[in-house]
């Protein structure tokens, strides 16, 4: 079990470019299995899986007898089922916490993205400034997440912000799936990290570039890489790092 | 319906301790229901009620029909509500994006922090800069959430690192729960925002101190004026805001 793996990255400065090994923190399904039976997924960082599980039933109010790790992917608990229905506590994919597993499940529901869009690294640098410009409340309050889809000629064509990440980009799904927007010629643009749910969220819509301020996991960059989705991270001035699929990123 | 709600709040700023007016972000829970079955429970800033619904169910895959806004806490969905079960989409509290609602389920669950513990703001000023250099994983990554256990007199007693903020918390709680700590008699210190479920999550602990290095949400100053916590957002040098129970903080 390992909390972070080193990947291969493009590291863009101004006008320079080069290859660099990066190290990113994974990203990973924990199955918690009561009784034999797969009741919920975690996504997590691996380590104190234990601790994890216990902490999080403490916060449910589910009392369980031992807690047993099964594996690297897997936790045996000696509970009944049902307490967990009756908990609600059920795996979502409505959230980055939890959430089904993953690659597979997406594999039966989305399809790659084909539409050969690139975007420039000059046009990358500008998202960030323009993002927060648009963002109504931010300014009041400094506890909102906020996504922008973005032309690649760095147009914003809407944002959207919510105390929730996840809710900021379904808010903005949902305001694509009835505008005349083509996602698969458009720039997702995020506030924050760039997790799996995030990612999946992107492909689900269809939009073939996603960047954020910040640091992607590494379940991010494997589902970018499956789906054929350039992941760009840290956008900051004339840098960012490119972590899937550069050839879209010129 | 509105997003962002003023608050009364303490500013501190060295030995200077004024009572102001703040804006903070509003959290409150959507309930959605499928043909008149409440099937799920989303935490979100309220606005864009409906995108947001139509996005997830997209991520989702589960095919509805007409969405309606009933009122500022309910949309309802004409759909099977056995869609929602069968895709996992339940609400759950294992996150922060959807938790079943709110304090009426907490006050089932759990009580008021009775001890009188404070803190001093000198001691707040210190927690930042011990929880960073206490993370392992952040400066390879800057991808990771951190959550802390300090004693009142600042000494880190656990630090645990995810990808998910609600995640490092379970695993500290998980530890603490088998440790030989009174929680009453400690800080929770985190790296990132303040929202309702890792107030929830403290207050299950019973830790009647919080500290942040950045905003709270509407519905975490709720929940910690209701159970006894003193709630402290943007730790940062030698200045907090103080949200909830200044008398805990001297």
């Amino acid at each position: 079990m390992t909390s972070v793996r080193e990947v291969g990255i493009e590291r863009v400065d101004g006008e320079r470019r080069a290859s660099e090994r990066d190290r990113v923190v994974v990203e990973a399904p924990l199955q918690l299995r009561a009784r034999g039976t797969p009741v919920a997924t975690i996504m997590r960082t691996p380590g104190h899986d234990l601790e994890l599980v216990r902490g999080l039933l403490h916060a449910e109010s589910v009392v369980a007898g031992a807690i047993t790790q099964l594996d690297d992917d897997a936790v045996e608990l000696d509970v009944d089922p049902a307490a967990f229905a009756a908990r609600g506590l059920l795996s979502s994919a409505a959230c980055g916490v939890c959430g089904r597993v993953a690659i597979a499940d997406l594999e039966q529901r989305a399809r790659e993205v084909t539409a050969d869009t690139i975007v420039s690294t000059q046009v990358l640098a500008l998202l960030p400034a323009t993002l927060r410009a648009a963002q109504s409340m931010f300014a009041d309050t400094g506890g909102l997440h906020a996504a922008g889809l973005f032309t690649t000629g760095g147009t914003l064509v809407a944002a959207r912000e919510d105390v929730g990440r996840h809710n900021a980009v379904d808010k903005l799904v949902g305001w694509a799936l009835d505008a005349y927007v083509e996602p698969a010629a458009h720039v997702l643009f995020l506030s924050g990290r760039l997790s799996y749910e995030l990612v999946q969220k992107a492909i689900m819509l269809g939009v073939p570039i996603v960047a954020a301020v910040s640091a992607p996991s590494s379940l991010a960059i494997e589902l970018a890489e499956r789906f054929n989705l350039a992941l760009v991270g840290f956008v900051r001035d004339t840098r960012c790092n490119v972590y899937a699929h550069g050839w879209r990123v010129r």
